[in-house]
């Protein structure tokens, strides 16, 4: 990072890079088939570590939390080193090549979400017996919406020098976009065994989901009770 | 078209591409750069009318709904020719140069989106006052949501070969992400002069949302119409 911060990333050699880290050249490309490959060598294994929290998931976590908890493993490895982030994250606005290859790094991660809705989005709605509901559609929306939540975070923190707790910024902006976009998840498809209705507060607002067939009363009282009046 | 399907892409020379249309190689490069601008030649003129919808939108529109109508121009210009659009992804899929080229294209959309939800939400939150709210965040998220969904369905419809309405199915997936995403949207910041409740069915689920402050004879008969027992 120190040799192109100072010669230019185009201008460094793999001999200087090797050198300068008292390596051989052969002892690079033991490690790494390329410079572009030097500077972003986690992600393969960061991909195998947020693969291992979806497979290890609790079988009755919500699928959007699983995929948050599976992005944070990405977070978790530019907030190991926040001084080394925020240097290539500048080097890779300035080289096309380093664009192009976290470019392709995001759409993996994006890959393997949208996998993962897909697998339980479906189950779950097999299970409800709901048919018409765009399962491909959803997982894919979901997942772009989760890698883009955390970019957002990422690139902001990036910016600002990597300074601050940015694991907690990016519960913090799960909580918004769930709060803003992921309230009537599922809604079309009340999964059985849940409550006839359900309320939450947020702020001034009070949101209510209830089966159409739930009796009047017990929609009451629990509005009674989410607004503290019952 | 023909030429790249029949030679291959990178063997094909501009100068075989203007003989071919009958015109000087001078005559090619007076309108196109580059062999890339003449397989993508329109999405400059398409972000130019995507502008100009965002431009016209009705002052109280949803600004997602207007996002959703911008979008619309890319999916009409791949419509007005399905033939040309299905050969174009086939290519397009086998030449990295080429889905460079489109990847790009979709971040110059996703950016634009980005660019008016933040403008347009950033005015509701502020004539409501409500503070702690991520415009920034919440508008990319929208942002890249509304073209995931879009290119989801332009890719199915591309790869069934470009058969039946895509502007109708592009409306129902539309539909459907709002259905399942956007119940909450906004649900943090009642705007000023809307009813203190308001309930919707969807299939066999009613989701009511109502101001904390609301009287809860107001809330309970806005359900019962919603269910028809009013």
């Amino acid at each position: 990072m120190e040799l192109f911060a100072t010669k230019g990333y185009e201008t460094t050699t793999v001999d200087e890079i090797a050198a300068t880290a008292g390596v051989a050249r052969r002892t690079f490309f033991r490690h790494f088939r390329s410079k572009e490959e030097a500077i972003f060598p986690d992600h393969d294994d960061t991909l195998v570590r947020a693969q291992a929290v979806l497979d290890a998931a609790p079988p009755h976590e919500n699928p959007l939390d699983t995929v948050c908890r599976g992005i944070k493993e990405v977070m978790k490895m530019y907030a190991a080193s926040p001084k080394g982030s925020v240097a290539r994250y500048k080097l890779t606005r300035e080289v096309p090549a380093l664009r192009e290859r976290e470019i392709a790094s995001v759409a993996r991660y994006e890959r393997l979400f949208t996998r993962y809705l897909l697998g339980h989005f479906d189950e779950e709605a097999h299970r409800d017996g709901v048919s018409g509901y765009d399962e491909p559609l959803l997982a894919e929306v979901a997942a772009s919406a989760v890698v883009t939540a955390h970019n957002h975070v990422l690139r902001r923190w990036l910016r600002s020098g990597g300074v601050g707790d940015v694991e907690a910024q990016l519960d913090h902006a799960f909580a918004i976009v769930r709060r803003t976009f992921g309230t009537g998840f599922g809604a079309s498809r009340p999964a059985s065994g849940t409550p006839a209705a359900t309320a939450e507060r947020r702020d001034e607002v009070l949101v209510t989901v209830a089966r159409t067939d739930a009796p009047l009363g017990e929609i009451m009282a629990t509005i009674e009770r989410a607004l503290g009046r019952g």
